[in-house]
C-alpha cells in the first residue's frame, strides 16, 4: 500500500491518492491533474477509482476529467447533491482497490451528502489503516455547517456530531485520519496545524470529542463565517464531477502597458502584488489581491463570466495566479502585462498611490484617521483597534454606503497582516476615497507593538 | 528581436520563435505546445501570429490549437492545401510583428504550396536577418520532391531549384537560413549536421547550388525514399491546422502483467526496448520499435485508429512513448506495462526470445544463414552484406511472400546500427520465422570490422 | 508542525525533516543534501539540527555536510560509536524546535548507539505524536542484529527486544513510527510496505510485539543476512558524519566506444541494463548490475578505490547510476559510454552474448542444465529449483571453485526475478564458463509457472 | 557540430558550448557550471577544453573548476593577465575538437590578453563557421576600451580597432560572431538586441567598422562608464580560473523578524524588492537592489568580506539572489527574512516609509523638490529634468557631502526607470534623509509623459 497526499496552495486542500497492487484511488481530485498523473506513474499505478468525499465548495473539483483521462470510475454516496457517479455506495458498502478494501460512511453535517471512507489494508477486514474524513473531520475541529442552510447551522452541528460519534468513533484510535483541509480553508475555522493525526489524537483535543454534543452545536452553530459568492458556481460545476482545465490558463496574453491599458479599460483589473508595492503604485481602478489571496477573494471580486486582467510582479507569476483563479471556475484571463507591474512604470501611463502607516504613528495620532477593520466578523469579535469600525472585506464594496465614513479624513484600513487590508484599500478608492492607508501588519503587529485592544 | 529554436527528437523537426516588442511569431509548431508558451512567457512576448511554411507530412501540425490558445493569426499562403490560415500571403506579401518585418515568399518543388519567410530587423526592410525555408532549403540540401507525386519528381526538383535560386539566392550571404528539419528528418536525406548556417554557407556547400539545374534535378528526383503509410493522416489533419494535444497521452493506463496480456490480448503490442533486450526476452507477437524511432516507424505499424499497447524499460519512458507516437496521430494508446518488462517476466507468463549474432560470427559462418538488410534502397545500393536480400522494413510485413526466405535456416537481419533490425526481426518472428537473429551494430559495426562489402 | 519525508531509491532509505517555527530538524540525512534544503525552503524553516539514529551502515550519511552548510548543530547520543556530535544526549534528554520538544531516547540493539527520538507537539510534553526510531522499529519488524558481531545476534536481538519494550512500548499507541528504512532495505528482512503506521498498529502485527522474547531473539538471531564489504567504509566514513557529495558525480566523463575501451582497459567496468539486454550483448568482462541494484551490488564489486566505467541504455542515465554509486561511497567513477550500449554495439568492437531460458523451457530439459542459485541463504531455504545449488552472488566470485560447477555443461543462473542471476551470469562469464543463462523471472516465475519446489 | 548558448541573467553575460565527435569546449564559463554539464551530457559530450577569451572583469569565471570536474584542458593564450592555462595558444595555433579545428587569435583593446577563437568545420580549415570574439567584438560595437588604464581607453579604442580589422575583418561574411556579452552588460555600451549575428552583417552597421580608426577610437575611448569596485575582485579571482561555487549558496539560513532582526544588526542588509514595494515600507538602514540589479549593483555596497542579509518578496526569491550575489564573488550570505518581506510587516518591528512620484506631479510641483539624478554621466548628458543634479549611484555613498542637496526639502530621485534611484532613495535615507522619493517610471516615463528635457 502506497499513499500520497497532495496541498494546493492558497485553499489549503489536501487531495490524496491510496495504491496497491497496481491500482489506485485519488480522493477529493481538483481540475490540475497533473500531480495525480505523476504520482500514479511514479507508483506504477493506474488510476482506476476518482472518490469523492462530497460537493466541494471551495474550488472546482477534478473528477469527472480525471475519469475520463483515465478511464477511472468516479466513487461516492447515493445522493443526489453528488451528481453522477459510477459507484454509488450506501453507508457501509465496500469497493476493492488491489488488496485493501475501502468502505463508504454516510457522515452528513457539513453537507447532507458528505462520505468518509475508510481503508483497510489487505487481509484485514476490521483493523481500519486510515479513514478519508473530507470535511466531516479536520485536525482539531469539524467543517463548518452552516452551508446547507445558515439558519440550521446549529441542527446540522448536531447532526456532524452525530456523524463523528455513530460512525468514526468506533474505529480503532491508531486510524489514521486523512482530511480534505487543512488551516486556512474556507470550509472551516480553527484547524490545527500537524502533518498527520489519528483518531485517537483527535480524540483528545479535537473539539467535536472534547465538548458535549450541546456544547459543540452551540460553538459550531453559532460561528459566522464567510460566504463567497462563487460557492454558488462551485455547487453548480460539481454537481458535474467539476471542471477539465484548459491550457488557456496558462497561455494567458502578455501585454505592452499601452495594449494593456486599451485592453482592459472597463474590465476587471487585478494587482496581485503584495501590499506595499500596491500602496507605492498601481494602476487607477485595479483591485489589489495578494497573489496567495487569489483562489479565494478572487471570487468575491470575479466571478467565472467576468473578464479579467492581472498585474503582477514578474510575468512570471502570471500562470500562478490564472490557476489560482482557475481554481474556483475564473477562466476568463484575457490578459496580463508583460514584465510587471515595472512595465507600466516606464511607460509614462498614470500611477496612482495609497500608503501605508504603522501602528506606532496610528496609535500617536489616532485622532487624525477614521479606522477601518475588514476581517470577519469572529476576529473583530476577539479583538481590535478602540473605535474601529467594522465590515468584512468580502461584503464592503456592496455596504460602504453603510458605513459612516468620510471622504475628507484620511482612512487606516486593516486586517490580520495587511493583505485583505489591501483589497479594501483599493475598493475604496474605487469609491472615491483619496487619502485610504493601509495599517501595515495589521492586527498582528498592532498587537506585537503592545498597543491597546478594545474588546 | 529574439529567437529561440525548438528540436523534437525523433523526428528532427525545428519549430521556431522570433519576438520583437512583445509580440511573438512562432513558425510551424507541432501539436504539444508548452514550449512555445514556455518560451514566449520567458521573453515577455505575446504569441501573436502561428506561421506554416507548408502542410507537413511527417507530423501532426499545432497551428490550430495554438492560436486558439493565444489569440494568434495563423499566417500563410493563398495556396489550397495550406487549409485555413487568417492571413494569407502573396508572394512578396509582408506582415509586422514588433519593428519587424516578415516577408512571404512562395518556394515550391518540395510541396507545392510551400512558402518561405524572410525577417528584416527594425528600419531595414532590405537587410534579411533570417529565412525560414521551411523544406525548401536544408542545410546542406533541400527538402524531397517525391512528396506531390512520386512521378514527377524530376519535375518538382526543378522547380525547388528554380524557387531556390530566384526567391533565396539573392537575399544577402550573411541571412541565417532556418529550415524545419535537421538530419534525421524523413522530409529529405543527407542533411548536414551543424547547428546554424548562412545563405552564404550554402551557397559554398549545398547541393542545390553546387550542381547545376540538370544534375540537382536528376540526383534529387532519382532519390527512392520510403513513405511510411502515416503521411496520408499527416496530410490530411494539418489541412485543418494539425490537432490539438490531449493529456489522455499522460494519462497511458499501466497494467499488471496479467491485466495486460487480457486487455492487449489482438491489438498491437509495441515493444519501445532497445533491440538487445527484445532479442533476450519478449512477448509473442509485439513488434520491436525502439524508444526514439517511434514517431517514424510507429507509422509503419499503427495508424490512428489502431488501439495501441506498450511495452518499455520502465514505467517513466511511458510518456515519452505515447507523445511520440501522438506526433504522427496515433493517439489511440490503450496501455501500457507497468513497471515495464520486468514486470511480465517475474509473471511467469510466456516469454520468447530471438537472438543476436556480431558480424564477425556471422562472416566465419556465412553459410549457415540468410541474411536480410531492412535498409533504404538507396542505403542498399551503396553497399551491403554479400549475398544480403534486400526489402525496406516498411514494406517487410506485407511483402514477405515476395522473398525466397526458408523458414529452415537461421535468418539473420541488419540495417545501419541495428533498431530497424530489430522491427524487423520482430515482424518475421511474427510470420512464422523460428530462428530471428539481429546483427548487432548493423552496416556500421560491419563495415569498421572490416569486413567484405558488395555493391 | 510539518514533516516531510524523503525516499531514497535503491536503499530503502527514509530521512525525514520535521519543522515548527522557522526551524527545521532533518534526522538521519543522506549526503545527496538538495532535497532536504528545498524542503526547508518551502516551509521557510532554517535547519538548525541534524539528527542522527545511529551511525548506518548501508549509505553514507551527510550529517557533517548539512551541518556545515547550515549552520546546524548535530544531535546525537553520548557513544564512541556516533563519533562526533554538537549536541549529546543522555536517555531522557530533551532539547526544543520551535514549540516542539524531542527527546532522545536509548533504544540499543541493531547497533549499541542506536537512538530514538520522540516528538512533543507544543504545549504537550505528555503526548507523543512522532517517535524517528532509525532501525530499532521498522514497519512489521526491527532492525537485523547481526551487524555489531555476527555470533552475538541472538543477545542482540534480545536487547533490541528490551529496547522497544522497555523504551518505546509505553508510547501512546497514536504516536507515528517513523523508520529509517522501508521493505527493500538491506538492513533488515520482513519489512511490511505501508506508508505510515502508529505504534498501536505496531503493537498487532509487527514481529517484536508479537513474539516473546525468547522467540524472537531466537528468529531475528538466527536470520542469515549478507554483510556486503562496503559496511566496514559506511562504518568509518559514517563516524565522522559521513562524506559531502561532489559535483564531480554529475560530470562523468562520456566517451565513445574506442576512447571507453582503451580507457576502461583493466579496470572495473559495470554495465547498468537490464538483464535481458546483457543477454543479448554485452562487452567482455563487465560485471551486470541493474540500475536499481547498483547502491547495493555495486558494493560487492567495487570499493571506494575502485576506478569504475559505467554503461548504461542511454546516456540520461549515467547521473543516477553514479549517484547510486556514491552512496556508498563509490565515487570513482572515471567513465561512461556516451550515448548507452548502442555506441558500442555499432562500433564494430568486440561483443559477448550470455542468453536467456524460460522457467518452462528448463522444466522440459533439465537434464541438459547445471542450475545455480544465487539468492540469500534464507530465500533459498524457503524453497527452490529441485537440484539447485546454491550461493549468495555477493560470494560468488571468491567461492566459485568450492561449487562442483563444470564449465562443459550449460548453467543456469537464477534468483528472485532475475536480476541479481544477471550479475551472477556476468560473474561466472569471466571465471571463463561459456553457455550462461539467466532464468528469466527467477523463483518468482517459475513458482507463477506452477512447477516443483524443493525445500 | 553542435553549440549551446548560456545566458546569464542580470549580467548578459554568454557562455557557449560547441561540441563535435563526442568532445566539447565550454567558452567562458561562470562558476554554476550545471548548464554546462547538463548541455554536454544531453549532447553525448565529454567537455575536454574549457576556453577563455579573457579575464573577465565583471563575474567570477568557472574555469578551473569546472577543468577539475570534467578533466578538461584549460585554454587561453601565453599573455601573463590570463593567469593559469593548460594550452596557451600563441596567435594563430589551433587545436583540435572532434573533427573541428579551433583557431586562437590575439585580440587586445578590451584587455591586453584577449583572444578571439575561430571554429572551422570538419575538412575545411579555410571556411571559418564561427568566431567566439569574448569582449573584442559586439553586435553593433566592441567592449571598452578603459578598463586596463582610464588614460589610455582612446590608444586602447584605436588598438581594438586594429585588433577588428586586422585579425578579424578577413574571415568570410558569413562568420557567426559569438560574444561573450548581450546588451545590460557593464563590459560595454550600446550593444544591438539580436539573437545572433554574422562577420557580414556587423560590417554594414557596427560601430567599429563604420567610423573611421579615428573616429572609433575618440567615441569609444571618449565613453565614460562607471567602474565597480567589485571589478578588481573579479581580475584577482579570475587569473586562478575564477571561483568554484558552493552549495552554501543554496542554503541561505532563513530567520524569523525577531532573529533576523538580531543577527543583521550592524551588517549589511540588502532590500531586492522592487522600488513600489521598498517605498511602502522597509527595514530602515537596508539597501534597495532589485533582484536583477543585484550581480551589477550588490557589487557596489558589498565585497566579499561583508556579511549580507537578504530581504525577498517571498523566499523562493532567496536563492537567485544569493546567486546573483555570488556572481560577482559575494558569497558570505548570511541569512535572509524568512518567508519575505511580509513576514516582518506582521511582527511589529520598526518599519520605514520612503515614497513615490509620478512624472506629472513632479512637473507640477517642481518648485517643492530638489531632483538628483542617479545615472551614469553619459545618460545623463543625454538629457535630463530641468534642474536635476547629478551624481551616479555608484558614488553617491561617498560623495554625497558634495552635493548641495538640503535635508529640509523633499528629494526627489531618479534613474532610468527606477530601480537605481531606488538604491540612491535608500542610500540618502541612510544618510538621514527624511522625504525622499522615487519618481516611478524615471526618465522613461518622464519622457513617455511629454516632459520638458534638458541637455
Amino acid at each position: 500500500m502506497q499513499m500520497r497526499r497532495f496541498e494546493t496552495p492558497g485553499i489549503a486542500h489536501y487531495a490524496y491518492l491510496i495504491a496497491d497492487g497496481g491500482k489506485a484511488a485519488v480522493f477529493d481530485p481538483g481540475r490540475f491533474v497533473e500531480p495525480y498523473l505523476d504520482a500514479a506513474q511514479e507508483l506504477d499505478a493506474h488510476i482506476t477509482h476518482v472518490v469523492e468525499t462530497h460537493r466541494q465548495e471551495d474550488f472546482t473539483m477534478g473528477s469527472a476529467y480525471l475519469a475520463q483521462l483515465t478511464g477511472a470510475q468516479i466513487v461516492n454516496g447515493p445522493f443526489e447533491t453528488f451528481g453522477h457517479g459510477d459507484l454509488r455506495l450506501d453507508d457501509g458498502d465496500c469497493f476493492s482497490l488491489g488488496g485493501l478494501t475501502i468502505r463508504g460512511l454516510h457522515t452528513p453535517g457539513h453537507t447532507p451528502e458528505s462520505m468518509s471512507y475508510v481503508v483497510y489494508p489487505p487481509g484485514n477486514e476490521r483493523s481500519a489503516w486510515c479513514v478519508l474524513t473530507g470535511d466531516a473531520l479536520f485536525y482539531g475541529t469539524t467543517g463548518r455547517t452552516d452551508l446547507p442552510d445558515e439558519d440550521k447551522s446549529v441542527q446540522n452541528a448536531a447532526l456532524l456530531y452525530d456523524s463523528v460519534h455513530s460512525k468514526l468513533a468506533g474505529l480503532p484510535d491508531t486510524t489514521l485520519v486523512l482530511p480534505a483541509h487543512g488551516p486556512g480553508s474556507v470550509c472551516g475555522s480553527g484547524m490545527a496545524e500537524k502533518p498527520f493525526s489519528t483518531l485517537g489524537e483527535e480524540k483528545q483535543y479535537n473539539e467535536v470529542f472534547r465538548l458535549s454534543r450541546d456544547e459543540f452545536s452551540r460553538k459550531k452553530g453559532g460561528e459566522r463565517l464567510p460566504r463567497p459568492p462563487y460557492f454558488r458556481l462551485m455547487e453548480r460545476v460539481n454537481l458535474k464531477g467539476g471542471l477539465s482545465p484548459c491550457q488557456r490558463i496558462d497561455a494567458v496574453p502578455l501585454f505592452e502597458a499601452d495594449d494593456f491599458a486599451d485592453k482592459s479599460a472597463g474590465s476587471l483589473v487585478i494587482d496581485a502584488r503584495e501590499p506595499e508595492g500596491f500602496a507605492g503604485g498601481h494602476i487607477r481602478g485595479s483591485h489589489s489581491i495578494w497573489l496567495g489571496g487569489l483562489p479565494v477573494f478572487g471570487g468575491w471580486v470575479a466571478d467565472e463570466k467576468s473578464p479579467v486582467y492581472l498585474i503582477t510582479d514578474r510575468t512570471a507569476d502570471v500562470r500562478q495566479a490564472a490557476r489560482h483563479l482557475a481554481r474556483i471556475g475564473i477562466d476568463q484571463i484575457d490578459g496580463a502585462l508583460a514584465g510587471g507591474f515595472g512595465t507600466w512604470r516606464k511607460s509614462g501611463l498614470p500611477i496612482e498611490m495609497s500608503g501605508t502607516l504603522t501602528p506606532q504613528t496610528l496609535a500617536d495620532n489616532q485622532d487624525r484617521f477614521q479606522v477601518l477593520d475588514v476581517r470577519e466578523a469572529d476576529e473583530y469579535a476577539e479583538g481590535h483597534i478602540p473605535g474601529a469600525i467594522h465590515m468584512y472585506v468580502g461584503y464592503l464594496a456592496d455596504n460602504l454606503h453603510k458605513l459612516q465614513l468620510s471622504k475628507e479624513r484620511p482612512l487606516v484600513v486593516t486586517c490580520g497582516v495587511g493583505h485583505r487590508a489591501g483589497l479594501g484599500v483599493s475598493i475604496l478608492l474605487r469609491a472615491g476615497f483619496r487619502e485610504v492607508l493601509n495599517l501595515l501588519g495589521g492586527m498582528s503587529a498592532w498587537k506585537a507593538s503592545g498597543l491597546p485592544v478594545e474588546h
